[in-house]
């Protein structure tokens, strides 16, 4: 359900907050410094702990929220999910809960997120157009989007024991690399280590195998979004991804931001999606579907920043290298992608991750990845303190940030997915 | 820890059996009608509850065969295998144990064999040259192999839900298809369905993320092997699978054998690796071992029959496929795999499936798929009964079976890997 956007909660960093309001309340698993794993929500500056007030809510939740995943509570699937926000909303805004609960908030900065569900699989797809318009030109100049590219939301499968959560660091890759000017291939350090800016879908209540997920019913299938960063190894991609896609360039560590922005969150920022160039074909009958084309598009905002380890040290704000967003990047919505994924019977799980693919924009601002950024390496990016980048060094923060706003609803937001890269001590 | 080729064991039907003699003792997870799932050990005609008799072993055994899956003792590591390997042997051949043993042992035609591992990740690599040119000479006949295939042990990421027990029907994906003569793809049941032989390797121990396993160490990482059959559908894959590789057109469905055959009980069948061809690079020093070429190849015999509903009708025998061996076939070692995909830091964890890629030798008997042996669907098989196939029509049972025999050495089976295509309603 969507929460009124009038709501004010009893816990006042929320109100007004840029990223968790009482109309976002997005659940993920946390611990403190000694505790165990729980399901918490985020409300302001604090996370509540559902354990600690299991007596509140439905009976029936209680179970689910004594896993340190959320696999089980996401198969239960939206009416539950529904039911448990409208409580929290209540729990959170009307003041006869306060002396109840205040006790069981706690500071968001005493936390550590971790990955919220154990990923049964996780998959990356390829929706950015313009991304995949920019690579491709990069590869075939002539025909960047290959023939299939407007019939098939493009996907493969990832690595899900990878996925890691926000601020853990990423250990630089080693692989085969081998330049164009090189003879063979020599094994190393990456040496173009690069970041994609994606959103992630998680996965609510899954399908049997051999059943398709119809179009009409994908959102139901939907536990929420996250922040998603796809790290990438260029150099390793580059010699190994023929013929059958990227493998090592990619499975060496996948970062989740650690809240799950529901679909009821997000309700008041969709919108239409955008029309499909002139020339285009309409999507095949099993992915159209009016509901989707009029509210198939997020209005996520989307921002990826930088700093460097001389930057930290010098005390220079981070540099932004990107804004765009989420709707003006996807040629192929979120309830496709998950139809397109089980429309052969594949059976998707509670807790699958999907990726939607390295967002770009059509605007050279919001590029989703160092790969455009810097045109495959050949015009460096200037940092705000004089550094350049073209990939990444070691020392260098990725930080991704969506958020929702506009419109007269109040704003939402993702929070962060941090990673910053280190050495693996190979040359 | 290889068992005296001269040791015979009390089980009568275990000696001069065709796969499960006193030297093999592969573990597998079973149920009977009512019962629970829980590991047991095939000798003979029968399978041995381990749980049953978890008196008669080590303490520390015990709480791992309580599991309904044997990823916590594969995690042990191939020190505590080789222990329960020796004293298995012990028990089933000293007929002072009989009496307490003889009640656990239940008949194999009366149990159900189950996925041993729940998967968290699934990898199928492309080792199988013969296969890639095959295959590659169907899109490129001047450049049937890319230049990376001598560099790179090719691979990528499947589908871990999918992954089913043998016996289990195999439903007909449908999915998006595009003739060469078509204008547009349309949506329906896929017209090209293939198997694929393969053999599984089982993850034992894993490595933590970040840190690659060397390859004088990748034996001790493999807890056992399979066997499986990437069910493929081909005008799925035709049409999906550039720029990221293959993805609805395999993870409809993917089938293992049950029963999971020991690195010691293979070990008396292992052989050096077939010289490369002149002209071929050395692998590079990270995928290069001394042990690993003198004994890296597996001498594991390979069937594939299929049956027609209406040769199962006729009682006409199985129609054999092709008949080969894994080491004509693998390009790459087991070993050589493992090292591979672990090089860039990505941490493989105990039950995680790993394929070999499909396994064709260089004879015409020896392909391990339609796509190979009917050249792309142009060349139709006749098979015993007179009916023909290119590719797989529902009702179509495709059996793999996999053996060592020679040398000496008491011959050892995998069992079987069955499964039967049956249609979804689509057109």
């Amino acid at each position: 359900m969507t929460i009124d956007q009038s709501l004010k909660s009893w816990v006042a960093s929320a109100n007004g907050h840029r990223d968790f309001p009482i109309q976002n309340l997005p659940l993920g698993i946390f611990s403190e410094a000694k505790g165990r794993r729980r399901p918490g929500v985020a409300i302001g500056d604090y996370v509540l702990d559902l354990v600690a007030i299991a007596d509140l809510l439905d009976e029936d939740m209680r179970e689910d929220f004594e896993q340190p995943v959320l696999n089980a509570w996401f198969a239960r699937g939206p009416e539950a999910q529904r039911r448990l926000r409208e409580r929290l909303a209540e729990l959170l805004s009307d003041a006869r809960y306060r002396d109840d609960i205040e006790p069981q908030l706690i500071g968001q900065s005493e936390v550590r997120l971790h990955v919220p569900c154990l990923v049964g699989d996780y998959t990356d797809f390829y929706v950015g157009i313009h991304h995949a318009t920019n690579v491709g030109k990069q590869f075939r100049p002539d025909q960047p989007l290959l023939p299939n590219y407007k019939y098939v939301p493009i996907g493969y499968h990832g690595r899900a024991s990878s996925v890691r959560p926000s601020g853990e660091d990423v250990i630089r890759p080693g692989g085969q690399r081998k330049g164009p000017d090189e003879e063979v291939p020599t094994y190393g350090a990456c040496r173009r280590l690069d970041y994609e800016l994606e959103l992630g879908i998680w996965i609510g209540q899954g399908n049997e195998l051999g059943s398709p997920i119809p179009i009409g019913e994908a959102g139901e299938h939907i536990a929420g979004y996250c922040l998603l960063n796809d790290w990438s190894a260029r150099d390793l991609q580059a010699w190994e991804y023929q013929p059958l896609g990227p493998f090592l360039a990619k499975n060496f560590h996948t970062s989740v931001s650690g809240w799950v922005v529901s679909p009821d969150a997000l309700a008041p920022f969709r919108k239409a999606m955008p029309a499909r160039p002139a020339g285009d074909p309409a999507p095949l009958p099993y992915l159209d579907d009016a509901a989707d084309r009029e509210t198939g598009a997020l209005a996520v905002q989307l921002e990826v920043t930088l700093t460097t380890e001389r930057m930290r040290a010098e005390g220079v704000a981070p540099h932004v290298l990107s804004r765009g967003s989420a709707d003006a990047a996807m040629y192929w919505s979120a309830a496709q992608i998950v139809t397109h994924h089980s429309s052969n019977g594949c059976n998707l799980q509670p807790g699958d991750l999907i990726g939607t693919g390295t967002l770009s924009t059509d605007q050279d601002e919001g590029l989703g990845s160092l790969l455009e950024i810097s045109r495959g390496g050949k015009q460096p990016v200037t940092l705000a303190n004089g550094e350049t980048r073209s990939f990444l060094e070691d020392g260098d923060e990725i930080t991704l940030r969506a958020w929702c706003e506009g419109g007269g609803a109040v704003r939402i937001g993702f929070g962060e997915c941090v990673g910053r890269v280190v050495g693996s001590g190979q040359a």
